[in-house]
């Protein structure tokens, strides 16, 4: 099999065959196909696109680069949800201890925050002591006893996904909607689920920015999904505006624990509520997203949920005080509040800006190699159809560096869009669900 | 500048500016810019095509990243021809000859055989003792002395062309017209000339088999030509069956005597007075392409040319008596027919597949490093038009190893189309002229 032959056929439109594009990916995770060649190969794929059986193909070949988790001794469905980003997405956290105290089992592996968009981890390692860099057996382990465990990728799982990966981000080849799907389904396959809740985010706060964009990554994930023999379905969620109040790792944090204290803000409980229903859909514990929703209401309202967060807390050597005193979390030095310069209503947002001024603060990345600051970031109290007068809080800034501050604060302020009167329409926060119950 | 960002724009279809093309030739020759980000450019470039803007700013970017060659001090106008190559495509030994015997200055440099196609350089190495590997100040000697020099690429002309070349070879990048034309040119318009005839071939020989292909390529070189400011018209010649009767390196330069000494066959001497034509019309010599044909027919008959082809043998040391015994050129041990299994008329070639045998009987290259053997080839009897008994001879075979005439013998037995009746058009030796003689 001749490498330019392969590349020259996918140039040129035709299908690759399965063992045709097992042999690219393995040769090239085994260093026996150079860079040069895979880059052409991926520039190839983005402006030709694949077909869903080569995809599927190329997503397994991907996911079997390397180790495939299995958790045979785990007695109940295994479940995921996976988001593909945007700002105060904070979901997992309070998602993961819903529907493990329901007696599924949620096996996460999530990554950390790039750009505008916050990371899984980031936010976990914002309570002293938490380890998200588990073994697998202690992983395992986490796992058997509550329920739930949350770690970052390891070493061993789809390296085909972190070579490719790293080639994407230097040439030009990211944006493909076929290439995304693979990396995200390689990784996430790779935990040993049944099934998989897919969040694909939409709006000005979103990677896919277009609705259609969104859907069709959407499609693309939960067909390769059924191909490799998951329960999946995907919602369209909005991003048009931040999810929640908070913004910034510690924040986002103390937040959830709102949440499962049956407080915090409506949009962020109302999605958790919609998402853990669809794990319970999906992972058989439930007949109907009406059954999972009341299910997901009850771990909550019962203090289960709270109970199972501060138990993972606790095996992922976290201090789980943070449940009673958020208080222990990193808090920023400095607090000022950013004024709306004019009276009237809140109608849109910039919301990848709002996320790019988080990264200012210090509380994201704008390189991977970037360290980020616990503490820092941006509480808000005004979003879309509220009222506001001039020079009231439109957020308040948590910071440590007034420099920081300073160039953060034009951001925030310009990002909201105010106007005289109140959007007619509101956008729903589920835009579309795709994929079935089967 | 960003590497990624002007291979995304690239990708997307934008244009890129003549500074951006620049910046990414010379990062890539000077070896800042790997491998994988070119050849994601490349194959965005192939699949989305440049402008002709974008195509000049390539070309010349790719023509300075090495030496160019000038030559003040000849006292004519400097004129090249460029074939994209086929079977039996011999006119450059006969047209040099023909165009400095008439006082113009002919720096012609030329490439080897690959594949199907025959090259310039291994025909003149069967001359005994000629030397196509001089220094540019031996070339610069040989050209002042006699008017025509004919040497390989030197490692200092388009490095650049060079390493992108041998990047596309491995990458599925080399079919883009873009990047043919940019790679001729660059290394053309490096011979330091005031014009160019560019002789584009079309038909089951050719690289472009289509001509409607073989025009686009054409008009690409030339608008190109045109930019960088030299005088340039491209002719669409037939390549549907071998031009003249010889394919074989030291069989081509005998029928190429033949035409200085005003024998040899039709065709191939009236492609030459025609390209010779447009090289003196081109290089200011005459006024019109009539009267280049008859200075051409001229150079011929006063036995001008031929004497100017003895003198470049000569001070590129080569045995200039093969002029007047062509079996001091290399001979075949063995020469046997290659019959007509039917009576008939020839109507077809599968011209590409007579110098995939000769290829096959030592003659050519398969791959870059393989030798060529310059005594072998085939002696073509019939072609197109010509009547055929059963069991006549089409052609004769020059070989070496008997099991290479075995493999080769059936290739050409099957390459001829012989049916009951003659074609009932004759395909034009010259398709179309693009360009002007401005």
């Amino acid at each position: 099999m001749l490498v330019t032959d392969l590349i020259r056929r996918k140039r040129d439109g035709a299908e690759l065959q399965r063992n045709e594009i097992e042999f690219l990916i393995d040769g090239y995770t085994r260093d026996s196909i150079p860079d040069y060649q895979m880059s052409a190969w991926l520039m190839a794929v983005l402006l030709r696109g694949m077909t869903r059986a080569e995809l599927a193909a190329l997503t397994e070949a991907m996911l079997n680069s390397g180790e495939v988790l299995s958790f045979p001794e785990l007695p109940a469905t295994k479940v995921d949800k996976h988001s593909t980003g945007g700002v105060g997405d904070k979901t997992s956290l309070v998602i993961a201890p819903i529907v493990a105290a329901a007696g599924l089992y949620v096996p996460m592996i999530s990554g950390r925050g790039l750009g505008h968009t916050g990371g899984t981890l980031d936010k976990l390692e914002s309570i002293p002591g938490f380890n998200v860099n588990l073994s697998v057996t202690d992983f395992r382990r986490v796992l058997a006893q509550c329920g739930a465990g949350l770690i970052g990728q390891t070493q061993e799982i789809a390296p085909a996904d972190k070579k490719i990966y790293a080639l994407r981000d230097v040439t030009g080849t990211v944006e493909s909607p076929y290439l995304i799907c693979a990396s995200i389904m390689s990784k996430k396959l790779a935990e040993g689920i049944d099934a998989l809740v897919l969040d694909v985010k939409t709006g000005s706060g979103a990677f896919m920015k277009a609705e259609k964009d969104a859907v069709f990554l959407a499609e693309l994930m939960v067909e390769t999904g059924q191909r490799l023999g998951k329960r999946i379905a995907a919602l369209i969620t909005d991003m048009d505006q931040p999810l929640g109040n908070a913004v910034g790792n510690a924040l986002e944090v103390a937040e959830c624990i709102d949440i499962l204290n049956g407080k915090g803000p409506e949009d962020l409980r109302e999605l958790c509520l919609i998402l853990s229903a669809w794990m319970f859909l999906l992972g058989k514990r439930v007949q109907n997203t009406d059954q999972g929703r009341e299910l997901a209401e009850q771990m909550i309202s019962s203090g289960k949920a709270r109970e199972k967060f501060r138990e993972m807390i606790r095996l992922q050597g976290g201090d789980a005080n943070v449940m009673d005193n958020p208080g222990l979390l990193p808090q920023a030095k400095q607090k000022a509040d950013v004024k709306s310069p004019v009276s009237g209503f809140v109608t849109g947002f910039m919301t990848e800006q709002i996320g790019t001024a988080g990264v200012l603060l210090g509380g994201g990345r704008a390189k991977k190699e970037d360290s980020v600051d616990p503490a820092v970031g941006i509480i808000i109290h005004k979003k879309i159809g509220n009222p506001v007068s001039a020079d009231e809080a439109l957020c308040t800034v948590h910071y440590n560096s007034a420099q920081r501050f300073d160039q953060a604060a034009p951001l925030i302020q310009q990002s909201y869009r105010i106007e005289s009167a109140p959007l007619l329409q509101k956008r729903p926060l589920v835009h579309q669900i795709i994929g079935d119950s089967k």
